[in-house]
């Protein structure tokens, strides 16, 4: 796993607000891999389209996937995509509106993809997307056939040029409004997983495993 | 607020997987007034880039707003944008990989935004965007002065043409495999508010209101 600093291209150095800026390929990872889905853009007849969709990460390489089908896959290996996960953190509620914010964390991933045609690698990366949604069904549930597998498009991207941006803690109000009787905190933002709900014809006698059952 | 169908573009058709698009304009409101950040897909230099930010709805108007400074929102007034919402709503576990899924509800909107100049306008599409991010602040917070203002850009986008997809359920296996002794159903996603965190410089004596105490 590279641990060069992340990219310095003109695109992903932050031109404002440079103080929410992170550099380090360490914070790219941890966004990366805190993640459930990711928005996928690219362009279509000169337009943008945004798909979400999900990934997932092994070192310095990102994997999508979706049906061969899929009009957004289709345009994709020949041009750039851009591939956004975004975590939002909590509600930052101020004293002036005009500085209310949020605070999250997020990754944009700039570059072509390739298309992914080594089997080795598709069965890895599809497993690195399904680990990400679901870890731990990869040793539980069935395998993919052949027929599946060939069914499936799996995009490499590589984690090149990226750019990693987050805001954390309370409000900066004007000097002038901390005199306001008004509230201000952050109020957050939580992703949280419920009780797994059985499938109506789950057979009997099959428990929740812990990997779903304990997921936090 | 129109009742008309949404729109039936090439783009906007869903070719694959039909029973999963809905057609009702009332599904795009309820998906887009159940969130909380959008990400806006805009073409910069020919590669697309996928950015969060707030956005607020008023009848078949979406706002999104940014600072003047922003590149993502400089390069789209001239051009086609891309809005994208998502609720990310469980997790699909099947008992082959294969068909492991995620339910969730979407919707992308397209369209050439236009700078919103008249000031009415611009200040109830900020008033759109805070209030639904942080309900209820907009009585509450000190509003905009004319210098904050102007250093606002809202953006307004029509709903006319919009796609809203959704997955809903559990696992549909194929008929060999529900044999098989692996557990199946849906892990809930859920998105909660955890405890207001004032904020260290919080005058004494002032409550957190209910509209942000009570937020579900």
């Amino acid at each position: 796993m590279s641990t060069t600093p992340l990219s310095p291209t003109d695109r992903t150095t932050l031109h404002r607000n440079r103080t929410r800026a992170r550099t380090e390929r360490s914070a790219l990872y941890e966004i990366l891999d805190d993640g459930l889905i990711c928005h996928l853009g690219v362009v279509v007849d000169g337009s943008p389209r945004v798909i979400p969709t999900g990934y997932g990460r092994i070192d310095d390489t990102l994997y999508v996937h979706g049906s061969t089908g899929a009009a957004s896959l289709r345009a994709a290996p020949s041009q750039e995509i851009c591939v956004t996960v975004t975590h939002l953190d909590g509600i930052v509620l101020a004293r002036s509106l005009f500085h209310h914010s949020v605070n999250y964390r997020s990754a944009v991933v700039y570059g072509v993809p390739r298309t992914v045609t080594d089997p080795d690698e598709k069965l890895a990366g599809l497993r690195a997307v399904t680990e990400r949604l679901a870890p731990g069904q990869w040793k539980t549930a069935r395998r993919p056939t052949p027929k599946e597998m060939a069914a499936t498009s799996v995009l490499a991207l590589s984690l090149e040029e990226a750019s990693v941006k987050m805001r954390q803690g309370g409000p900066l109000d004007d000097d002038e409004d901390y005199a306001l009787d008004v509230w201000a905190g952050v109020l957050p933002v939580h992703r949280t997983f419920g009780e797994p709900v059985p499938d109506p014809r789950l057979r009997p006698g099959i428990p929740v495993p812990p990997h779903i059952a304990d997921r936090a």
